[in-house]
């Protein structure tokens, strides 16, 4: 890496505005992280006396525990605010709570929130660092970014790999962050799922678009089934969880298809047996936990790194 | 101030219990606390060990996050216990809880609750300090004392300024510890809103009613817009939300009739177009925002005394 | 106790599984927490750097506070996760989630579950300590531990005394791990209440049982009420609640019929007038606030022992 580079970024809201430099900073600071945890100094004073405010619109466990976990591992004090979703949220009505929230002198803002772009929005209407926790179907960086670290523990070197992401793509913003995130660093990345559920113009973010499961995972490093959201089962583009798991569900005879040393990843929430076989979600090739531990060391890294750490 | 002075509450319940001393000691320590946080110095060590619970039986955002972060600022522990309003909540129970949550020792319970009365009778029944953060429609007596610091830090001088309070005055218990704080302090408070919403008896705790938001605010230094509370709505004596914008809300027309140099306060949420005009509420006569970063401080400072900093 | 004696549990899961020995290994080291306390050392540095998540499935104000408030006097980061009953969540999902919190790297889970049997379930499949805070109808060992200490505090001894245990026995978790508790520490335990109330085979467990609360209470030390569910209500095996104070709640002359010096103890929280006399719940041989203060302690000993103290 460039000794001269320095990650500038103020804000983390899409996987679109980071270079591949950024990228590998990020995860470079992350193994350190996850190594000096492995070595069970699980707190670091960096951050102490840092202010950092979990600030979600939508229901979460373990992407806002995981923000926690990383920023109290750093001695940052953390706060927590959650509005569920049952009154719809006006856009000036997040602007003013957020500048009320930046009033406080925060250091970090951690945004859910179920519009895409309400990341942005906040970014550009308080003078705090804001992370994108995920913003309606546009991105989810924290998630692409554990993804890539994931892979690249797994595999060594991410260049050159083939990714398969299996699901609903329009509506994922984990999908949108992995194909823009191993894009750039040179995998090519092949999507598959119901013709209903793969926006046209996905090959501008940089996939491939492959009509049968089969086709997509020839040959695949990775594959990476996106968790069926349930509560889109009324609309009526929406395959039956039956037919899904039928077409789209990731099982013993799709991974057969992929190299013998394929890996099987998965955002969780697992729907067992809709878009994953149990089986594959507990075998060797699962790399499903491994995940949710690196997503500690890259959230980490994240908040580290947009404080001006080096 | 006297130097034999020490403020000696064991609770701050309302206002009505501060003498002019107390307030100007509580707005001197906000201060240093604030200046401390400028020098970015944001963390201090001052209350480690201490345990404050937030104990919060209406939803609140921003107060509880303010008192939140001002008990971290200062390395207290904080524990956040909150009992939405669907269950109607009986005296006995709240003292019977309070009881238990006494019995786990900590230093001081920062109490909201929709019952006027409630935080005294608290403090009445357990021995540990507690701080009012709103009680029904009787006091917020954190609330006033960010709005008196932020007229100072705005005027130099509370005494002899002109307040004018526009709103539910009836129901608002930030109007309430306003008016008792600004004239302790020596300033004179005019009250403005609906008819049926101006409590009779309210010349006692030291205001001045006007009929017409013109009169009130004619010669005002501070025009202070109250928050429309919407679920009042279906209450008959309150007016429809277009009628109170029409005759009680602040636009750039009432703020022409005050001092040239006025400045426009709000204790938020703002229903934008309603009670403010969006434009007054974003302009330069604006200290909306300053209260909100005065109340860490005046947070941080009212924590500090009751526990005996000095 | 031997020398050689070593609390060597990973998991806390109910006080079927510890030994009289361990037991009186956790009331000293609660006791010791105790006294550190009582000279207003509120906080230890020995767990710093420690991650605890309460994981509450059902709503708890008190327990999930006392565990907190236990975790950070000994300066551990607490995070906590609650997810309210409106959704049944199955067990398959109670291990995938649980697996995903281990994946963080927790020192230990702290779980409260409808279901009994919910904790050994976890334990079964993370690697990771697990402190039951009550499942379902099983146990709820820390209450048992905190029951425990509270009856050697005021009676010296626990082996000889004669507690007798009224209210809803088959469902309460709380009961069984007291039966068990004062079992192995040589009390003997009387359970009385609704016949269609009490289990068969609860003899079992350690429990004489008794179908009148005089005979049961008759010459006892201990009076322990229960808590009454008014959930239960429409259950058509359960008294009115008139009923039930009227032939279970604890009066005065329940109370006349145990020895003079009998101590009076309640979970919390209280049905005050159904399960027991207000006045009583307030008078001098109520021992009820002093079960939740040593509840910290007891909880500040279980998480110091499991992570390895001594």
């Amino acid at each position: 890496m460039d000794p001269e580079y320095r990650f500038s970024h103020k804000h983390v809201l899409g996987l679109a505005d980071l270079s591949s430099e950024d990228i590998q900073a990020v995860l470079q600071t992350a193994e350190s992280f996850k190594e000096i945890s492995a070595r069970s100094i699980k707190k670091v004073p960096t951050l102490r006396g840092k202010t950092i405010i979990n600030f979600f619109f939508e229901p979460s466990t373990r992407t806002r525990l995981s923000f926690e976990v990383a920023a109290k591992r750093m001695s940052a004090d953390t706060f927590n605010i959650s509005n569920s979703g049952s009154s719809t949220v006006k856009g000036e009505t997040l602007i003013d709570t957020a500048r009320n929230l930046a009033a406080m002198n925060p250091d970090c803002i951690i945004l859910r929130h179920p519009r895409s772009g309400a990341a942005r929005l906040l970014a550009d209407h308080v003078d705090v660092s804001v992370i994108n926790a995920g913003d309606g179907t546009h991105e989810h960086p924290s998630q692409g970014l554990l993804d890539l670290m994931t892979v690249r523990q797994a595999k060594g070197e991410i260049a050159g790999l083939k990714i398969a992401i299996i699901g609903d793509i329009a509506h994922s913003r984990v999908a949108h962050s992995n194909i823009i995130g191993f894009s750039k660093m040179g995998a090519s990345v092949t999507v598959c799922g119901p013709a209903t559920l793969i926006p046209p113009g996905i090959e501008a973010l940089g996939a491939q678009v492959s009509r049968s499961v089969m086709e997509a995972v020839d040959g695949a490093d990775v594959i990476m089934a996106l968790r069926i959201q349930k509560e889109r089962q009324q609309d009526p583009l929406f395959p039956s969880l039956r037919e899904y798991a039928k077409f789209f569900g990731v099982s013993q005879k799709v991974v057969d298809a992929a190299k013998p040393e394929v890996i099987i990843m998965h955002p969780g929430p697992i729907n067992r047996g809709v878009e994953l076989d149990p089986k594959l979600a507990d075998g060797r090739r699962s790399v499903i936990l491994e995940q949710v531990t690196n997503g500690v060391a890259v959230r980490m890294a994240l908040i580290y790194l947009i404080m001006g750490g080096d």
